[in-house]
């Protein structure tokens, strides 16, 4: 095996380049993964830009598909070989965090075992996936197999975009008969609106501004899409609902606008189901707001991990409720992954995601 | 029977008066309820500075002590005579917000069924219970029976101080071994620091600036108190809890700045439990708020009301788990309801709550 | 109008014959009700062979599709003619059970507000719906409106058998990504199946003995069906679930078998949601229980109620995520409901339900 | 260090005898910990009179106190010579039960990560804690550390009795001014009244035989007590509650006729939480349990278990909430510990707990 790898490394703010790194070798409870597919995200643009600092010779990405490598001395039930993928964000399963089901928030052997986003370690803390090679922490706790009937492709989404994207509806307590607007269609919000529809929201509405993500939109399970260069938002869900508002309100953006848009689309007693990386504080408009009368839910999630999750989202792939394959909209080597980053990072040529592959 | 009756009236900002007006006749759902003890809300004070607007002669107040003096024409279940409460908030019942769970943003008959706070009537958008006799709406929905053991004053604040306060805690999902932070001791904090030490929180902290206040709040079930003029409560919980932050922290205030510092305290995966009635557009400090990533919710809470309610807070009395005759510190009768506004509004004397008796 | 109207009549065990009965007059909260379409339950059925008791005389039948005649005095949000659906469980809506959201153990207007089964009151307490005329009591809380667009063999399931079966996946507490089985793929087992599935459950599995009704399983949302003539159930689901078992087994039935059978395929710590209506003590094996410590639930459920409810049943139909039409699988005139019981009775022809109308 | 220790093993039906074992080293996630008190649980008794098989040769007892002697190689976020109690339940934080909160049906490497009861490992599957030292798996997952304010004594009932009868409590999903009848007041029934209180049940009634127990059952938290033979508690728990039975009804015990009066007192709609280890099929009367339509629930739960329940429980016992010493009526030395088992298994001089202190 050789010993050293290709791995895309964040140099300054405005530079990822790919580079050579050493294969790391796992400890007692890692596992080395060999990448056969990853992808870029949203997130990795921030870094990209410096808007989200990370360590200088980090390597980048958190969505991995790949093959277990060689295994950690201490890790019981893989063997190497197996095709795996792990979430992206990597809980340990032994801090307090993670034991009272608090899994993205784990504090690892901190004294109380609770750190703000502490479970997204790959690209963050960690060396990310975006390479030949990739360790994964804890192991037996995110190592979750592949079934062979699925294709990387196909599972390339469970690690972030799909868990993340579901858990807008789960934490928003989507039931059956719900209606839920989700604002942006972008790779987050179609799976947040595939996933209200899944739970049984009968009337769900994605708002965004680009044709193509409208149309996929109503692809994967929106019933009603919303151009808001055509109409307000606001206005029309107001219309669409008689006047009542939605019962579930998904962020998936990140902005203050959209933000806003979800509190005054709410019901009174409604949940606002925020799933955005925000870049500035927020403003709660007091009408809006009830005053803090309204019996109103601002629930906020970060992309849920672990085998278990990772198990759930393939199972629902598998059963053919959804194909996010028409997600993936381009495909580059590892070794383009500059140009990928290029293409992804401006949003050219109706970009949805890239398919990564070493 | 007399046919006029005394009432405390909105007349114009910063003037309610008392006055005479008609004893009302109850329609068909509705019970006449001869008051017996009432009091002066927070709220009131809002309406009485022209903060909060209500239609000019609208009776004030919505903590009715009483006697069922007359019943609607289609209201079974209850006799004359008999001692009752009823909720600061009175549901319908028969409202699809009602219905669902959602029994204070009743929308009554209205086409769909929600209303934001449409379950505050009295003292809002009819005649409140500041007065001889008060109409209680929905009564078969809304009567609660006093238990022979309790008085007028051991029951005053289960319609509105308690059953807000408790909801604080409950809304937070308080569970066994909690740590809870409670932003001001004020009637409405004081009764969420209780409602968490009874729902099993074993860390409840209060937080005030008044002595009197933070004395009380030990009395009825803070572990630990915080006066704000002697130390940073934020600084301070952050250090009481070993850098961790709460479960649970409860607003029991309605400003920007115990909204913030609530949500600062906060564990990562924690719930804002948010009680205050604010006046301004709140906002959320981007970092405060991990940027949207640390599994946060905010939750607000319009009182509970409804008969089973009122039985549910009644039995907590009954049953010896709290007094909350001492939160009484002023007595009034209803001729003299003018004083006690301008005792109460200028919360002059150290005044936590007053008793009004017609 | 006329003043009197024709309704099947429990006359003794085995004999449930159409008579005249005057139309009756509503009190001040009911509505009288012109019935268009109702169908007969298998509940009906146990009725009539006297299985399950009721007084001599009474109209039967729980299932109304209609227009409203007339209102009662103090009923308002309505107005004659309007198309309208009731629940088979009619709630008063202000009881203390309703007011913590216990609909169908409603005990009105009882002294404690609780009575088991209580909200069951058409054709079991009250006159019921298989007439040209039924009162529906406490009409603002039980009256949904029918959209203009659906139909009433569309809206027909509605009032019990939806809602019924519906209720098994959500008291089940299906997740996204879960495996279910229902034992028993009737009326109620397949709007169970139907049920798990929008709620997201990934492996449905239907099991029955009969080939038309595995094979509507298969339309309505199973992913898998069992012929319990051609495999043991338990042993196929182990097998289909590489012995881990189902995270929610559903009883539709009411029989030991099935309910043991359910027991026996749930995975440690799943949950049991039992709809049958049992006719004898039910036996709990050790083994299948795990002594009392597999973290395992049992819930029944009787038929949710309220408007509600049916709101968002109807909105589930009219957002094309499921078609009960084919469920109608034979259609009689009110004049012949006695051939109708004797078919529904026998299940003759392959029936699953029929359609009454007057 | 010594090589050898003292350990209490199952020899055969009848026969658990002191003997000597090789002091065990730990592997890479385990820890050695030097047991400092343990105690005999019902569960020993059962093994004892051989009515739960174990293998023979194996250490009994799963309730640890103690002190840390030596990490496995894989451990951190500890160091030698903390004082720890882990649980009576060890789960291991990476199985997929464990990832959904599933943490007492753990099925550790598993293919599916499910296993029933497959939590309770210490003198079940692996040696147990009745020794001089016992390993603990999984280490980071289940040790906690015990603050220093609080006595080994204090603590001991921490990993199984406390945690069992709280769950009691919490699995029926006690609320604020609920009524809960917890059947048998032993150590376990105990805690569950306890834990009824502390959750914010307004009447807690205990039921029992033995006049001693009753009296420690309203020292811990029960507002009313029934001695089983002076009165009938059916009928006196539904009289107490005027006819509608209680909220939550706590079986503690594990037999047919306990489990029978708790479905008996339980309203409609209400939950019965199940604490026992049965020994025989169990009987559901077709009356007690409205054949099937009362709303029932019955939630089973085993012990939870792993370092953050156990921090919680800790946390009650330092905040004053509740003092289990009382429990503790008995102490024998590791040496003398057929003596206690002698005692403990006949119930002999009013013996609640032994300590047992190598």
């Amino acid at each position: 095996m050789a010993t050293r790898m290709k791995a895309a490394i964040f140099v300054e703010p405005g530079r990822i380049v790919l580079d050579e790194k050493p294969i790391p070798q796992p400890g007692p409870l890692d596992a080395l993964m060999r990448i056969t597919t990853t992808t870029i995200c949203g997130t990795d643009v921030h870094i990209l830009k410096g808007e989200y600092p990370v360590a200088r010779g980090l390597t980048i990405g958190h969505e991995p598909v790949g093959v277990i490598e060689k295994l950690g001395s201490a890790v019981q039930g893989y063997r190497e070989g197996q095709r795996v993928i792990a979430g992206a964000i990597t809980p340990s399963g032994y801090s307090n965090a993670c034991l009272c089901g608090c899994l993205s928030q784990d504090g690892g052997h901190g004294k109380h075992g609770f750190k703000a986003m502490g479970g997204w370690r790959f690209g963050n803390t960690i060396d990310g996936t975006q390479a030949e090679y990739v360790l994964v922490p804890d192991a037996m706790t995110n190592l979750a197999v592949v079934p062979d009937d699925l294709t990387d492709e196909q599972v390339l989404m469970c690690p972030d975009i799909m868990s993340t994207g579901f858990s807008g509806a789960e934490s928003g307590g989507v039931r059956l008969g719900d209606s839920v607007a989700v604002f942006a269609q972008g790779p987050i919000g179609l799976c947040a609106s595939a996933g209200a529809k899944l739970m049984g929201a009968t009337t769900v509405i994605g708002v965004d501004g680009i044709a193509k993500r409208l149309s996929m939109s109503r692809a994967v399970g929106a019933d009603i899409t919303i151009d808001y260069h055509a109409a307000d938002p606001v206005e029309e869900i107001m219309r669409l609902t008689d006047g009542r508002g939605v019962d579930v309100a998904i962020e998936a953006l990140g902005t203050q606008g959209t933000f806003e848009a979800a509190l005054r689309v709410l019901r009174p007693g409604g949940t606002l189901s925020s799933l955005g990386v925000y870049s500035t504080d927020l403003r709660i408009p007091l009408d809006a707001f009830s005053a803090g009368l309204g019996d109103h839910r601002i629930v906020t999630t970060l992309c849920p991990g672990g085998k278990e999750r990772m198990r759930r989202l393939m199972e629902v792939i598998r059963a053919g409720r959804l194909d996010l394959k028409p997600m993936v909209t381009h495909r580059f080597r590892l070794d383009d992954i500059e140009a990928a980053y290029e293409l992804f990072s401006n949003q050219r040529d109706g970009v949805l995601k890239v398919a990564i592959t070493p």
